[in-house]
């Protein structure tokens, strides 16, 4: 599937690259290429190491994966197509709930009410077989006999009924449908998929689901879903493929204040998948950065080629299930998901210039914090520290995510020294000691600032009687708000060690766009590596 | 420093290892050894790859590092003496303050307030040039002149005024000091230390620090500290090289309500260091868990020796701070700490069987989780979740935390299939779905604590209406309960994923022994990942 990918990419593991050698791997890689286009059944192929001298290459170990079933094509539409349909999705002016309900405990009622409680100001059509009205709108018995055009449709029916109500969406052209409903592909009911994706394809009608929460797009107020409503508003845009990961999305964006542009459920993906969510997040002008779970990618060459782009203007960030073979088969029997090889999935999120998360936490981390964060101008980072140990714990953190610790000019040093006691220690770290009062912290942190040729800023906070933590949130967010007055923007992240009082600091730093940790070095710093990594990858810090 | 452990390491990196091989490998090693004994300059040695075949065996690679600077034999008192001492210094009847103040805002006011205000049941006896009486305690111009023995001196008074007052507990034959003060080798001031060490070894006075925050031990009520007073007790003992970490560990501790039996700083480990705390800890009945930061190992072989021992009957944490060379750069000019060649630490604490934490926040995590889980009886794991995709991430931080997904026997997979429904999945995880009521968390859940083929469980919770957070946390309270009353105990750790009530939820499962954290499927496995880590390592579990 990611055979072209992967052909690019094997050049990692040759062995000898003067330019001698260059034609004779030019030669190979063709070779490769014109094998694989010629049997299609070639699904993955590995070369590794590849030996190459003047006379020839000689790849020493070869891995190749055949298939022999043959693929569907997955249906592709054109990026405007996707961009006309998931404008009128995700920003309906008028939404049909197909089994709305006025009756508690329903997922039809749940609907209903986030979607009226939650302050969607367009227009609601409740659909029903029996009711003349619904929570004060007037009810339909499908969405045939509703008047004038509907944007899409929200499914809280069974999954039996799914495939002619869907019907009719396509017969009253309705570009969408989010399918709520469990019972398709998840639980063996392969063919009741095959069907109302059939339906899709005939009558145009886009599927989300089915399979899942629903999705929310806060700047239209709008929680199309049976979970408890969402209102904090950001610039974040994240999909799950799965409903508790979405749900541990909702509860960590309400605790984090983590304001999100969109929380969308993909579950079964019978249609509209990662790729649809990057083409209309990217064009989304309330989106900044946009972080999807998932099991697998129904189409990873249509991923890459879109992730490749849309990463230029936006950080993604994937947290992708299944990386090992344990966690691979338990996708398997959840979602069907095929996980494939991980190595691939590593290389081609590499090359997409996608932010790869490891963890849950981290895909929760990484978006709270990455948007925030100016994009720096380039690789030199110090380390302004109150507390020795920090800074020591902060430096093995900027190995492990390839941050470069500045090396210090000399009169860089002298002009810190200026600052700090002379048993402290310049260098980078910049260990200011911990019994500095507000002044020091704040004279080094503006001078890191406004010296050009630091680009990014790592403070490491020790909680003393002088300066306790809150005065060190607030006179780091003042030289910070003075800077950018002044037209100063770099990224600053911070990490807090102290008695329960850092909890509090670390929230008013972060409300004032500075990610900031209390008892952990590795976090902060985490976030600022993927900042990092991303403006790495859309080539926007020079080397 | 250490070479013998280094040279039973080599044989990881020999290549083939067949019995004919063993010979010429025994020849090596031996020839190896006999070098390193007869060159001490020799401080590090590393062969990789050794080809051994029946004629001898080659190393293709040698690393061989040399210090010709002659070492100073570290003071390494019998064990016994260092409990004798270290029994009267952490749980003192008698304690001296050597400057003790009534003025707010002084160090020496600071550490009476905690000592008093913490409920310290002992004698304090405030030491002060003029003053009569301290704080409603009479006061002292010396130590020397208190009627009766005094079990330890807290110093808070200039690094210029340490030796004098030293030289006076020695006289006196206190038998321990706790040097908070700043001002010595962290400065620069080499020869200041050297001479306090000196006093100490002359009179036999143990000295914890200097440069520290002090010390607690819960059991005791003591707070022999200017940070602020902490009372929270619980099993395990916390150490710390850096006040800044120190800072952070009861910051952590007082949130995430983590008792602990004592936290002690070491700042420039003159004198006690990570042994002397193991030995003290060993034998400590109040404490069950030792977790330890340090930026280097004064003595690495008398750690190796201490731990291997003291790791067999509980378990012991580190964060070794410095291991990238950036972080060793900064530990050298923050403590002086030589961080050294962290593979060596890497081995020695493995083979120590020391559980390596990679991060601040995994040294607090396991500090709280690993005391509070049951010892496992053997490598059989299995994963009961509510959301497939959890279930997924689950299984992937069960392969990152070489932990081993039990093979489910078939009568054993029916048995659980009989309280889920025919969509969830059986095998491993246990996928029960989410739409589930809280009987089927519960019957699963309790298959699991009685089947004896199942060694510990991992639980993935989904908030939903039909089983709320709190039900959930509830119910498995019960039956764990329900099972330890019948001889049955088990570690359970669970990943809540849901909205901000999940929080509540894995705090109460967290106080009834069961670490449970929202939003993260990464953290509880690997808590799990370093109880199973420590237990192989002391070899309680049969592979």
């Amino acid at each position: 599937m990611l055979d072209g990918i992967q052909a690019a990419e094997m050049l990692k593991g040759v062995r000898g690259s003067d330019p001698v050698n260059r034609d004779a791997l030019a030669d190979l890689i063709e070779k490769v290429s014109r094998l694989v286009t010629d049997f299609p059944e070639i699904s993955e192929m590995d070369l590794n190491p590849v030996f190459a001298t003047k006379d020839g290459a000689i790849a020493a170990d070869v891995r190749i994966v055949v298939d022999f079933q043959p693929h569907e094509q997955r249906y592709r539409p054109s990026q405007d197509e996707i961009v006309k349909a998931m404008n009128r999705i995700m920003k309906p002016e008028t939404l049909a709930v197909i089994g709305a309900s006025a009756e508690d405990g329903k997922i039809g009622n749940s609907v209903m009410k986030n979607l009226i409680n939650g302050g969607y100001k367009g227009t609601i059509y409740p659909i029903h077989p029996k009711a003349d009205e619904i929570m004060g709108r007037k009810a339909y018995k499908s969405v045939k006999d509703v008047p004038g055009p509907i944007d899409v449709a929200v499914f809280a029916i069974p999954a039996k009924f799914v495939a002619q109500a869907l019907t009719e969406c396509g017969e009253k052209q309705i570009p969408g449908a989010v399918l709520i409903p469990s019972g398709f592909a998840e639980t063996g009911n392969e063919e009741g998929q095959k069907e109302i994706q059939a339906i899709g394809r005939k009558y145009n009608v886009r599927l989300m689901g089915p399979n899942i929460y629903g999705f929310y797009y806060t700047p239209a107020n709008l929680c199309a879903t049976f979970c408890t409503a969402y209102d904090v508003k950001g610039t974040t845009a994240l999909s799950s493929q799965s409903g508790g990961i979405g749900m541990a999305i909702i509860g960590f964006s309400r605790s984090a204040k983590m304001g999100v542009s969109a929380i969308v459920g993909l579950g079964n993906k019978s249609d509209i998948d990662e790729d649809d969510l990057l083409v209309f997040f990217e064009q989304d002008p309330n989106t900044q950065c946009i972080a999807q779970h998932c099991e697998d990618l129904k189409d990873g060459r249509s991923f890459a080629e879109v992730a490749k782009r849309v990463s230029k203007k936006k950080p993604v960030i994937m947290l992708k299930a299944g990386r090992t073979s344990a966690g691979a088969k338990a996708a398997s029997s959840h979602t069907g998901a095929l996980a494939g090889n991980d190595k691939i999935y590593e290389d081609v999120l590499k090359q997409s210039g996608v932010i790869r998360a490891r963890s849950l936490r981290d895909l929760l981390e990484f978006s709270r914090g990455v948007p925030l964060l100016p994009t720096p101008k380039g690789e030199n980072v110090i380390i302004i520290t109150g507390a020795g140990g920090s800074g020591v714990l902060l430096s093995d953190a900027c190995v492990d995510n390839k941050l470069k610790l500045m090396a210090m000019p000399d009169d860089l040093d002298k002009a810190f020294r200026k600052f700090i006691p002379p048993f402290g220690a310049a260098g980078n770290p910049i260990d200011i000691t911990g019994g500095e009062p507000p002044t020091t912290y704040k004279n080094t942190v503006k001078l890191g600032l406004e010296d050009e040729r630091i680009h990014s800023l790592i403070l490491g906070y020790w909680h003393t009687i002088i300066t306790p933590p809150m005065v060190f949130a607030k006179l780091v967010v003042e030289v910070v708000e003075e800077m950018k007055a002044k037209g100063i923007h770099k990224p600053v992240v911070a990490s807090l060690a102290g008695d329960v009082q850092v909890e509090e600091a670390s929230e008013y730093l972060y409300a004032h766009g500075i990610p900031a940790y209390p008892y952990s070095t590795e976090i902060p710093v985490a976030v600022l590596g993927a900042k990092y990594l991303w403006a790495r990858g859309a080539g926007l810090i020079k080397e």
